[in-house]
């Protein structure tokens, strides 16, 4: 859908620098930008393909603008005003509400007359289907489950029973919303499972990537709040509660009974163990161990970077004497009469 | 189910101090309980909530019984008693046998009369569902696997070509049981599929997580042994052995032909090399890396904990100097006459 | 199904140091191994096995082929030869074509009459499925996706909308091609979903393993090139490309618009962060971060071995003084008047 970059800037309150009739139909990165593109400069990265892109315009930020070379449109936040820009270029096609002929729906589920259940769902007795909701092919919900307003089950999601998900969220293939959490009782070397009796609750907004998994409560529920956006293969385990507007990146871990706070950005990879308190405005970056609590706001890291092997070999063997080092070279400052370092 | 005191206490062979009279129809947190609750205490970090909980009862020990504000069911597990009781409290509901209409279960299939078949279901020719089998909604069981009495598939969980799971075992929602081993053969900068013709074996009281895999094995079976359990997004390569009542943490990675011992305890995203022995009574703490066999019991780890970002960089690099740091302390130590550090 | 020496040897160009007459009929590691079977022995951890097998004939090549007990076939890479020894011997099902009375294919979808769409499966609109191609039980393929010829999804795959699949694939239960890459605007305070509106291309003979997920691009597409293996629970973001005949093993997270060069092996857990570039020929050993570009083949290595816990706590802790300790031991070197260390 052709649109012209005055009715972009007028409805993204952007300034807009060069030709107000011009049009834009697709987006493309700077690099691959043909005319007819929009294209858009958030990270500094890419600012070296700016020079020799071919895109009809750009959405940067005022710094970057006067190396533009099309028509610019300049906005305090590119990145969030290229993504309102993408969504109206490329609208969610509509879905007619109804049920597909091979949908399972339990009589006993309420479903909103303007929901749509696809090919090969399940809706077990008990469930709730809100207004606009869409139920992708192979999704499952299971008894007693909730899905809110306009929120969409793209395809082989599984919400389990008892399960609340709230307004506009979204569930990518092989989601499992609910499943029980990880307890079991030692009992004479060998294990008695405990009823995981609590639910999972997700706010309105939240994003669930494919694969991910929140398990439910075993007393009480598990918390997701607003806005939460969670990548793919991301485990949440029993009784977490997770701060609104936190963003999880994809192959993170956390333990049960764990408290994030709102605003954090948890990075790839990062394992965060139970029961510690993760205060809001915590960013971590990828592959880090929390371990215990953080109760201050900032940046955390954890994972050593690559080497190369012999080298990574040599050093990590090193570190398996470090204690002794440590103490080596407290002795050298003894003998040699220097104050001692702080140990 | 309003519960007596005295009836749980004689049923679970718990000392009661209090009232046998009282009752209590659900469970609660310490710290969360209101008249009417059953509260545990077991983790001692909960046992700053034993003095103002308002449960009406509490299973703890009698370490801890004695600073009970309300009713004690005293006993030396509160865990596993708290768990026993809570399956009391919370019975799984059950399921009339048959199948639903629109399962897809092959005539060659055997379905014991007393098996459940759920919704949009599949049970391929040559498969064996037994005896009070309760396959959910979205279950794919393919050719010739077999699947034991009493064990239950949640919902969208696959259990592939001749896999063997045992009696009572619990399957998540999304697991995999059975899918190919990671077998590629180099041959001439390309990769001949190496075909997987073992299988897969669960013992019984097994428990697999939601989005956890097994691979089948490429010569002879992969075994998962007796009470096994697994948490979430957990993956155990082709020709692993797991010893019985051994508990594996989420997001935990077993390479193929690795073989793990009895009673093993395994932390989250914990990540095991191939062809290695973990001997029985190895506990794993969170996110280490095992690259060799370990051949005596105990608690091993490998990962570093957070730190401010800042000063993590800085340590980070040092690192990389490390075997260099060794050098030169040794280098002080022979200049200073002073004995050498062993390294 | 038996068959003769001799016939294996000619055709996969052995030499065959025995009977040739004598027959095998199934394959079984050199431990396992019994009269009728056939062993392979590639990896040299395992040649202790070799003098007392009992298997009928060994795989092996012509260094090891003198210490075999039993008929040998003799070649330079036992393993490849031995992969294309079980095909033969362990062929793969045919199937019919056609599709299950309960698949919901779309009148809108394009199905080749040679291709077979499986119980419980959905095909949507605009959908291709490509001569020869297996969806399996459960299996969803969204609109405009497209599967080549050959290609096998096996159960409870998901192909999302314009994914294109190649030929002679095998994407694993669980699999997810093509849900959404994780691209969130920060927008006070909130975050503003940024469409994706690329799609991902899998080349031919691409392996999937269970519950992996391969994203589609935010702009423009992630490719996955010919011949790329993928193992289980590994994530793959948005744009990122992968290189010909590189290998990826489980639980590997590579994050958004990373590009991995050919013949590549990324081992276990290994996490690779965003917009990177990774050259052809490197290998990465598990549990390895990587976070900067990596632009000479080779070995890199990231994580620590594990240790005893009480030691690897010592030792850990001494890490997080590690820059301190470099400047005590630079301080010692200079009032020592020794020439200070690099660093």
């Amino acid at each position: 859908m052709p649109v012209r970059l005055a009715e972009l800037a007028v409805r993204y309150g952007c300034e807009l620098r060069g030709d107000p009739d011009a049009e834009v139909d697709r987006v493309a990165t700077l690099l691959e930008a043909t005319p007819g593109s929009l294209a858009f400069l958030a990270n500094p990265r890419y600012r070296r393909h700016l020079a020799t892109t071919r895109a009809t315009a750009v959405v940067l930020d005022a710094k970057a603008a006067d190396e533009c070379p099309v028509n610019a449109l300049v906005t305090p936040n590119p990145y969030a005003t290229y993504a309102r820009i993408a969504e109206l270029m490329y609208p969610v096609a509509p879905f007619a509400p109804g049920r597909h002929a091979t949908a399972a729906v339990d009589p006993g589920a309420a479903v909103d007359p303007s929901a749509w259940i696809g090919p090969q769902a399940c809706i077990e007795a008990g469930a709730t289907i809100g207004p606009k909701v869409y139920v992708g092919p192979g999704c499952v919900v299971l008894r007693g489950a909730t899905i809110g307003e306009e929120s969409k089950l793209v395809a082989n999601v599984t919400v389990c029973e008892g399960a609340r998900i709230g307004r506009r969220c979204l569930l990518h293939p092989g989601a499992v919303i609910g499943a029980d959490g990880f307890g079991h009782a030692p009992d004479g070397g060998r294990y008695v499972r405990v009823p995981q009796v609590g639910s999972v609750v997700l706010g309105d907004d939240v994003d669930v990537g494919a694969s991910s998994t929140i398990d439910r409560g075993a007393i009480g529920d598990t918390v997701v709040e607003d806005g939460v956006k969670i990548d793919n293969q991301v485990q949440i385990g029993h009784n977490v509660r997770v701060g609104a507007h936190t963003v999880i990146a994809g192959c993170v871990g956390i333990s049960g009974s764990t408290t994030i706070g709102r605003r954090c950005m948890i990075g790839g990879m990062v394992g965060i163990a139970g029961h510690l308190e993760i205060c809001d405005d915590v960013a971590l970056t990828g592959k880090t161990l929390v371990s215990s609590s953080i109760r201050r706001p900032g940046m955390y890291s954890g994972a050593l970077p690559a080497d190369e092997a012999r080298s990574f070999r040599r050093n990590s063997a090193r570190f398996q004497q470090l204690d002794e080092l440590a103490r080596r070279v407290r002795a050298l400052e003894a003998a040699s009469g220097r104050p001692r370092g702080e140990d």
